[in-house]
């Protein structure tokens, strides 16, 4: 029997042209695998089509939108899962819930090996081939950039003397990727890391020096899940649609970072993800509200390690398994409703409120008649403070 | 020889009664301590007088704004210290300034007993009393609010009975503590976490909804310290100020959160710090171009620690020192320029250039002639991801 | 109605005659609970029948060694819990427990009070209160000892006056609390921590420099738990027991250190534990077999913490349950047989096996037709390496 | 001119065979670097002699061992230095040294390479190769074995061929490396991991269970460094061989684990580093006594991040170098006298003295009289169980 590859396909010049290329280097027959993850663009059935008229033996398309912001979006936002404080994980996300879905086709389609479209310097490759090993160690995987030297160029020209049903003119300044979570923007001009991002740049925000009117929302939240906009109940996929396009108006979430890539480059990187940018600072404040204060330090750690491992392409990986259970046993009281108002590129919060919190007017208010006993106070701090004091009893006894 | 005690003094109603009051209660001779630490407001030797004419045997003052700024601020922005990751350790850092001088003028005119103005249910007695036994262990505390039932009413009778040069109008609904890193505002109707802050709230910053046009400022560091801005050497605390006139033009630093007090109560904080944000963004960007990656991924921890101890009245402890070693080490290359944008509540890092960076175009580029090697990717992804693999396997394995 | 409070009753000296000195000072009615957790000693009936001898309106008796073992000894197993890399958290464990049969007699019996018979330095008063507060946080607690004043002296002249059935002969000069995972000894000659401890010490081990032959052990565990013993099946106090008594002959398990108290002071303790340490460490060489190494790497830190907040008295709090969950993920496949040999103070792996195991012979092996491909190394080391060379680049430019 | 390679050269088959193989397969002159790391064995001269028989162009020799001591096995010590809390880091330790010297020797006879004898399959090989680049990111690396085919039947063939002065019989059946801070050896029959050790696979203990009588020794420190045992002043080699003398009399410090390699493979490892072994047992005890309670559990964090970095061959990375001076700064106090009875396989402490020390006999005695005021743990507890308490009575709450 043929041998048979997984591609994940994306409809555009360079994975439709390694179609072929891939079955002409390998004698494999290909398969196309297009996943949605909400970037938009054409439609999946033109997609699936346009990959069988490049050579693809079978297509396989998947809607996963509301899988990608429940399974994947939604563990992101729990875990306030920001790489180097500031990138929500926008392609790290999404590469599992695609690998996946080229896993689940190469089974039904009993192929052997996966392949994909990226270089052989960035984190995607990564991405794909740990987390494909990850999940199925039985396949193999192949990158005909990387590994068959299918560059730009040769890209072109193959697609012209095939007559493939694609586009071959000048290729965006930039490389994008993007996905319901938010939008990369890498290369060009912007490797000069003095150069200021232009505005051509964004796509999913306006700029936030001329925003319309404040916007004021309250999300509701449940175990760390927003259940509802405004009173309106919403599935996560409808809380980050809306979210993007009511805080991405007002030019919310814009990134623009020196960051440290996985295959330990630095790499400069513009991002814009309102939806998500708003939807963790909301979060982060309930979370404020509700978690227990040793709980809520500790959990800052492991959300460190949790964006770490999943930029790292380490998805599936049994350390991220174990912090996900961690993570979710911290959201148990995260329910409540917090208030933001949008502007101008800032989310900003104004009230929060929580049947499950744990904010207690009579201990915190100054006003008289509070519950909190001031007169333990000083055995707190006469103990609280004995190890620091027999310390600096030693530093005089040394000191003379 | 009668005992002493040695106030820190505000020059406001509540510690110019204090000065008789523990005179009254204790019978000791009560010696007045004020720090300047650019909280503005009145002049230093109008202070000293008044402390005196309220009964103080000595009043000892102190210009503390540029001791304070670098040798407290400075470390806190190369910590990046940020409790709760927003809340820039205002009161916390100015504390421990105080209590040097306390202890200094302890030392100097022979007093026993350190006294200061705060309640029993605050984070302020901690850092005060813990602060003191940390450095001076010989040193007894007494706070007349929260151990001698000095109550605001029983201040203003005391006031005017003895005719204390001060006045006794209502006081602020506010609870205000600021100095050059920030001012911080609690009590009053924010202590119902769904009210938002209203205007009055604020002085450090103006309403970031009506900007005056974009300023964009290039900010020069040498070792993690701003040392010029815009091309003309600065001081540490001339950047600050500069800073928390540009930055607070435009809204900058505004912060509204439900905060984990130390003595284990949440309560509700407002802040505003122009300088202090728009100098950690800039500082956290350099780092992202100067730092290598270990380092930095380490160095968050080691953040996380450093704002909980300074937060938590540890900034004398021996651990708060070995940390203070440990970011010292790591600021040796944070140098260089990076350029922001001041607009609307926005500090915008739109550029950074440095000659200590580890940003390499060459390896970094996605044009041709870069000098990285793509063909180790293949070898690096297998081993990297071994581990996974083979734990995928016993899965996989189990499974059947 | 009248008063009640809950007394945890050892059935010793102190709390009989505290059973009176409470009614005495507070007017209450007592119950006293004593709760079985392994310590050895007497009856449990004949306990209950002394405490309603001393005057208790209730005696509330529960063996509670089962549930001991199983839920507060296997979760600090599969923890490895060891404060200070050292001390098997014997007391820290078994206060909890205690605590929940207090809560329980509590509810039973309409107390409002629980009592315990600590000192006020010690980490157990610590343990009882917040360990009674974290679960029923409506009950009130009181310490006779530290908060009525009652002296060994006392008590011995009240036993004497009210003729209570219990000895008033001179204490032991140690302090010692036991129970089936340990045995804690200290006070007395070991204050002074140049004095090795005595062989008179020692209660739970023989002398290791005399022991018998050598006794090799299988113990098979089952995520994480051991269920068998050289193949014969038992329950989790089963090994405890076995072990004591196997590793207990050769000595093993015995510790001494100083301990960092939680109320700030440095104690020195003496400690065994033959059981929990020969389990320890064959659980911990079982992990070896069995982790993934980043999760591995990551459950130390979890080890520390969960290990620090059980000895400081958070056993109920909500980080502890949530380190219990990331604790109990990575226990899944920690299955297999692990072969130790217990002599003379040492308990030596000598072999292990597992199913689910991650240790790969074909992998390992330096034979030929091994699975590694050393071809991929290169890759890996240049990439792995690649930013630490960088910023050794940089020291060779800057250095000229 | 020649290319030049710099041969990390042991004196064995492998290396002196490497000297002609590689100059064979590259056309350069080779230069053998020798490097003693207290590994025992041959005359460096005999060494030397040997290479220059076996072709190389300059042969380098360096007695390393007091600087292996200070500069490696010292800041180890300090460091606690145990991968998976049970390995001493030998190989880990040595690599950075040898690395040291063939730099040194690269720049001194104009070399452009370095080579080792590592296969593509251990630590080892990365250890080099990243320690190289770490501190001379100019020089490349070539590993014969790995890269050039050099296999132990073609070494013994050319020895042969070329009449080399070296024995070629059958080789051990263990790989073997050591040096004074230990001895690992592995493969052979060990690779079964059910295999226990057998006696002809130490050398540097003698077996535990027949000990001499036992051996009482004090140690002294100064700032974490052991500075005279019994009295008599030693250097940090004369401590570490004195110790490898006395403890290995007594069969300490024999280490048996399943290992995380680098690489992501486990491995069996045996280890015997008696030496290192007593010192850090000793060590850690004096930290015990003299390190303040916050610093010491957050220097356990510490502890375990460079164990694993210098594990990884990390040993001149960044991060490395930021925890070193961190840990230097705990050593301050670090200071006193650590007695420790050496018998049957265990280094006991049995007791400790320190004038830095912040034990107290005064607060830790519960005799009469002790400094700790006791009425100050109600308000401690209080309010240090004050957050736990509020999440009990929200669990109460919602439960109703």
């Amino acid at each position: 029997m043929t041998d048979r590859v997984v591609l994940a396909y994306s409809g555009g010049l360079d994975t439709s042209v390694a179609i072929g290329w891939i079955a002409d280097a390998t004698g494999a027959e290909v398969i196309a695998v297009a996943v949605d993850v909400g970037q938009g663009g054409e439609d999946l059935e033109v997609i699936r089509q346009r990959a069988l008229d490049c050579g693809a033996v079978e297509a396989y398309v998947a809607d996963a939108r509301d899988e990608f912001a429940e399974e994947y979006c939604m563990p992101a936002l729990q875990a306030n899962g920001l790489y180097q404080d500031k990138y929500p994980l926008v392609s790290g996300l999404s590469r599992p819930v695609i690998v996946k879905h080229l896993v689940a086709a190469a089974r039904e389609f009993g192929a052997t090996t996966v392949s994909h479209g990226c270089t052989g310097k960035g984190n995607d490759q990564v991405r794909f081939e740990v987390g494909i090993t990850s999940i199925a160690p039985d396949l193999k995987c192949i990158a005909p950039v990387r590994d068959l030297a299918l560059t730009r160029d040769k890209a072109i020209e193959y697609a012209g003397r095939h007559q493939l049903p694609i586009e071959t003119t000048k290729s965006n300044p930039f490389s994008i990727d993007q996905n319901v979570w938010g939008r990369a923007i890498e290369t060009g001009f912007l490797e000069d890391i003095w150069n200021a991002p232009t505005k051509d740049v964004y796509n999913y925000t306006d700029d936030p020096a001329f925003p319309p009117v404040p916007d004021e929302v309250i999300i509701t939240f449940k175990r760390g899940i927003p259940v509802a906009i405004d009173g309106e109940a919403v599935t996560p996929l409808q809380a980050i649609e809306q979210l993007n396009k009511r805080a991405g108006a007002h030019g919310i979430g814009r990134i623009d970072i020196v960051e440290d890539r996985l295959v330990g480059i630095k790499s400069r990187e513009v991002y814009e993800a309102p939806g998500a940018i708003a939807l963790i600072e909301a979060h982060r404040e309930l979370e404020n509200v509700t978690l227990e204060r040793e709980q809520a330090r500790f959990k800052r750690g492991v959300e460190q390690k949790w964006g770490e491992l999943v930029y790292d392409g380490m998805w599936s990986s049994p350390l991220k398994r174990s912090l996900d259970v961690f993570i979710q046993d911290t959201q148990e009281h995260v329910n409540g409703d917090v208030r933001m108002v949008l502007h101008g590129g800032r989310a900003t919060v104004t009230g929060r409120r929580s049947d499950t919190g744990l904010y207690d007017f009579n201990l915190a208010t100054y006003d008289e008649g509070d519950a909190f006993d001031q007169s333990a106070a000083r055995g707190f701090i006469e103990i609280y403070g004995l190890a620091a004091k027999q310390a600096a009893a030693r530093e005089a006894r040394l000191k003379g």
